[in-house]
């Protein structure tokens, strides 16, 4: 049983609640796929979604990133 | 200093303060006393609460779970 | 650019090189899907393969949980 | 390019935004400096910001703790 | 069905097997205890052990201020 | 009392002692100077080292993009 854990930012409003179920079974079905059929139903996936002010890339938070880009 | 990471989904409107208390303290003490006293006043429990959308087991979000398990 | 963590027992030898290239290319291609595009080329995933004396669930080790299935 | 998960109690209304870049910044300054300018341009720094309730040392809360002190 | 992540430092030999078996029963016991019977079949406990060099406190590491202990 | 969590790949032999020390001591004097003092004394830094196998980015593993480059 494998537990994948994804971080990603919160933008645009947030993931849907379809995105997270269409990423939920797909990362569980790759894995399954991958692995001879192991996680296919015991896969624990958890989504966490993270303020841009709390996110940086090489030293930069993503609200500084995605504000320099629109000047 | 063991650092205890707790990932739950947050239902029926979350754990209580007191239900929090309780796992902190018990986790503590349990790993105290499985390894001869350490931890004791250091350990470190982090309880974090994830939303039923972002929680998946077998492929299905825990809000599939649920809304499949009252039909 | 998100981070996947996966977290599974190191079973049957552990995976294989090639294994963990197709599970490492496959999530960044599903995430790159499911968010339009976001993470193709920035994505981090990060495979965790942990031994089984270490990875329980329902409170008995994969070690333990093993053993019992070949009784 | 490596990722730094940082988790820490929310406090007194919680980081500000400059504290985050500062913190941010400085991670990363600090990886590249240690290891001769590995992820100076693609280091991932999260902040994890949580509740006191949900925080525990030496099997207290940290909201359990600061009342105490204020006793 | 919870995740919870032990990140503990490896030493005198690290942990037993028993005592990895004594901590991941206790602590799904404990869980199961506290929030009425969630997860006692279900939860996933994951034991990290870690080298004292890579576990710091203070901004010591372990074998540092294990090596001043002992002076 | 806050918890850094570096993942980082494992090159070139791995960090040495004092990378590690450097790293760890670092950090947590970059977080008490920004949060006024806090974690000086408590702040936990582990750090993990992964092979280059196990980590990706873009699709791509470590080692993959390695070898890529020295053609």
């Amino acid at each position: 049983m494998p537990v994948i854990n994804v971080k990603m930012t919160h933008e645009d409003g947030g993931a849907t609640k379809e995105q997270k179920e269409e990423l939920s079974k797909g990362i569980t079905e790759l894995f399954a796929k991958v692995f001879n059929g192991r996680g296919a139903s015991s896969a624990v996936v958890i989504i966490e979604e993270v303020n841009t002010d709390n996110y940086s890339i090489g030293g930069k938070t993503i609200t500084q990133i995605r504000s320099e880009t629109k000047k």
